[in-house]
């Protein structure tokens, strides 16, 4: 399977009378959601959308963006996934960089849109905007020559005639922009290609087929929960969608709509586990939760699984790898060992995905030894590994090695089982004294303190050691914890040189656009306080 | 995932300890089985043996055929895999046309191999033989210059150091030269990204992981075993080994090493079920028995899956696609059916594969509908299908079509659920009075009498009919049947265009040296006997 169009005609011509997809309470068979797809894409291209041009989208989770995922590979076109949390100057930034020539949103988005086409550059390639539900009351792009339609009037009327584009494995299909602090917007490309074998690994590694349902509860521009799209269409599963996000109706929807498998960020799943009407719903149809972005300590996954009478499946990935470059699926010996001792092995990062050939090395670029303990960067490459960035020869060149590895960045320890886990992030890694040390293996024994709720580590400078060893942390509400106190709880599981010498007390840690703990801020904040 | 080289070291990292290949008494885990591998790459390479070129082996199942499939593949070189059962004239012509520098074999093949160097062609290119188990008594190339060397020497003995070459998927791995009738030896051509993809694609259609144990009983020169190879490797299960097939053999086999998964051509499986001490054998183990090659009928599958107390998997494919293009895997929807008519489904040639694009075409070009009657051409296309001949752009081009599917030849029916059912191949489906006469559908009633063992319906030409329906029969051994009463049985269930008008009985029905029954020759002996 080299195109995604294939995907979607398969699960045509296979399971036509099969749920594909339901968001309230609009429900599509796969026949009808093909159909839809058939009337945008033969849409788009009257409208003189060919292979290779760039089409935005700024959407919540809805069925209409799993549409445009196919119509845009049906046209070789190029999708591009817009963050709804940017702001209009930052949409402006991404609409230029990749030369967007249509723009799709629902019209919630009008403001944003409307104060982002004020840019000038915006619109220099910008030829229209079509609204996925109905044309907001004044057209936002008067005067600037734009069209503008409404793809509800057109969705489900009409014959859906379209003959797919011809497409090759290489070519590109989606631009994801990446929330990175330069400011300078960086446009990943995935190829054909990459989300093909993506999606075929998905499932052969988490056995979906067409049974299973799919709660798209993270976002949808977002490839944590975006791959599921290829991965479930290709097999005629089923996706269940919730425009935005909301613990009560994620729980809600699981129960009513027999939910499968999903997959939550952490701050969702800890919202749900702790949901104070959780025990009230039936939650029995999960087999499997995936999670991501941050570690996670075992006696969550244990809250986790309890809670959802389900494995948890921890998940490591990037942007530039369609995403997933491990997930902590057990093996049979590892399955074979009693219950409390899987959850240190599901709480890893976990071992590689099926097409993922994956190495730790060392800064001499040697291997590290598989001892659980030797430090190196995970460097990545194979078919699900992106080509480079959109129109950044120079961004692309730095993010490979010689042998043509992905350098993802991030520090790990690699076990005998072929495990690996992820120490700290390469930028974040603290060298106090002469001695390495990763912030994760600290926030661990921090997150064991039953006063702590987050915690995150990182250096400042120090004119003796070169780095010290701080941290931030966030008490639980009504617990309390001082400095010296903490220290004592970190000096009894922890070398000295390990042990933090200052500590900050917030009310939350800062975090990027998508959700991840940055430490940047604190580094910044705290050096500007004492220098 | 898109060289073969990563599907072992995967297996080598993941899963060092779990047994690998078990042949006879020699049994290796993933270590020793790489290091195995390894090793004669190292030796092919200090011989001289790079990337591009062809490497041919001649071999029964043993480990060292699995093994030299992954050296070959580290090196960059392209292995091909001759039948053992052609002639050393046939074994030359393959030799001389791929160009073959070393061949690696069996002594048993000294003989086959002494007189394949006779043919002055060969020996052109070829420059060195390494006998996998020990040197025959005296060198078969004397006065050849050809080097001679054991791999048993070296296979376990030295440092496993090698350097895998740089591979890409578009890079040819293998060449299967196919048992064409005309002579002229075709070689297709399979790539890193063909095998690769196909291997992926079968983990996740057949739910391969690490606890399953496959069956090497059908020959591993052929596609229908040999991908076997590459899938079961990647998830780190196990090969067991039958360097020559024997139903006795292959029943302990599977009982004593606790097989669970294997594909038996037609005639193996035959001899399995039927055979006297079947039941005696723990056949527990097995949850999946896959065959293909012939059409089957739903009572047969109904023994096979009594006889072996697991699923029946009728499988469709082509050396040219790597090879499967349908499985019968049933759909939760038919799984719900009653046993019995499931047995229908079950016996159907199947449905596309997960990365298969499968198109039945008529004769106009014109997608036949789904109706279960209108029968057309099966083309295909896919990341699993061949580039193309080796060495022979005429075949190529007449391989495919102008949209870049390959015509398999094959004539089948498409039904509602998107089942394939093969109905005929193209140049054995008969017009008879200007109607279409699809031979399956009559030797499907045929078997349906209780003395036929076989049958073969085909076509001769005719001066009132164009041509006129014949069938050949096979008696079961102690039953009896004349012409007109077999021709009473047809007229029960066909319409009388369709009734054959002659009868031959044969004591065997004539087969391709891959086991394949072949109507040419029952059509060359009427036709000559008769005008």
């Amino acid at each position: 399977m080299s195109a995604i169009w294939q995907i979607l005609e398969r699960a045509e011509r296979l399971h036509p009378d099969r749920a594909a997809t339901l968001e309230g309470r609009d429900a599509a068979d796969y026949r009808r959601f093909g159909a839809r797809i058939r009337r945008m894409a033969a849409f788009l291209r009257s409208r003189g959308v060919g292979p290779g041009e760039r089409v935005a989208i700024l959407e919540w989770n809805t069925a209409a963006f799993l549409e445009a995922y196919f119509a845009a590979a049906g046209l070789g076109a190029i999708l591009v996934p817009l963050n709804v949390r940017l702001a209009p100057p930052e949409q402006a930034r991404v609409l230029a960089h990749c030369g967007a020539r249509w723009l799709l949103a629902s019209s919630g988005f009008a403001d944003t849109i409307g104060r982002a086409l004020e840019e000038s550059e915006t619109t220099a390639t910008l030829r229209g905007i079509l609204w996925l539900d109905a044309r907001p009351q004044e057209p936002v792009s008067r005067g600037l020559g734009l069209e503008e339609h409404a793809y509800a009037a057109l969705r489900d009327a009409g014959e859906p005639a379209f003959e797919p584009a011809r497409v090759s494995a290489s070519d590109v299909a989606h631009l994801y922009y990446t929330s990175g602090t330069t400011g300078r917007p960086k446009g990943v490309m995935l190829t054909h290609g990459n989300v093909t074998t993506h999606a075929l690994a998905a499932v052969a590694e988490l056995r979906i087929d067409s049974t299973d349902t799919w709660g798209h509860f993270a976002p949808l521009f977002h490839l944590a929960d975006a791959w599921a799209t290829f991965a479930f269409t290709w097999v005629g599963a089923r996706h269940v969608l919730l425009p935005r996000f909301e613990p009560a109706d994620a729980l809600r929807t699981i129960s009513a709509e027999r939910v499968t498998i999903t997959n939550l960020v952490p701050a969702m799943l800890n919202l749900m586990v702790r949901h104070p009407r959780l025990g009230e719903y039936d939650l029995s149809s999960m087999r499997a939760i995936l999670s991501g972005g941050a570690p996670i300590a075992p006696q969550v996954v244990r809250a986790v699984s309890a809670a959802f009478g389900c494995e948890y499946v921890q998940t490591y990935g990037m942007t530039e790898t369609s995403p997933f470059l491990t997930l902590s699926l057990l093996s049979p010996k590892l399955r074979a060992l009693p219950p409390d001792e899987q959850l240190a092995w599901r709480a890893k990062t976990g071992r590689p995905f099926l097409t993922v050939e994956l190495e730790v090395r060392a800064e001499d670029g040697s291997l590290v030894s598989p001892d659980g303990a030797t430090a190196g960067e995970i460097c990545v490459r194979g078919p699900t590994v992106m080509p480079g960035y959109w129109n950044d020869a120079e961004a692309t060149r730095a993010a490979f090695d010689a042998r043509g590895f992905l350098r993802t960045g991030d520090l790990a320890v690699l076990d005998a089982e072929g495990y690996v886990n992820i120490v700290d992030r390469k930028k974040d890694m603290i060298i106090s004294g002469g001695e390495k040390v990763y912030s994760t293996e600290i926030e661990h024994v921090l997150y064991r303190h039953a006063a702590v709720l987050e915690a995150a580590v990182y250096g400042l400078p120090d004119e003796k050691w070169g780095e010290r060893v701080c941290a931030a942390v966030v008490l639980r509400s009504g617990a309390s914890a001082g400095a010296a106190e903490l220290e004592a709880h970190c000096r009894t599981e922890l070398a000295g040189f390990k042990v933090p010498r200052e500590f900050r007390f917030l009310d939350a840690l800062p975090r990027t656009g998508s959700g991840k703990i940055t430490k940047q801020p604190l580094r910044e904040r705290d050096g500007r306080g004492r220098t």
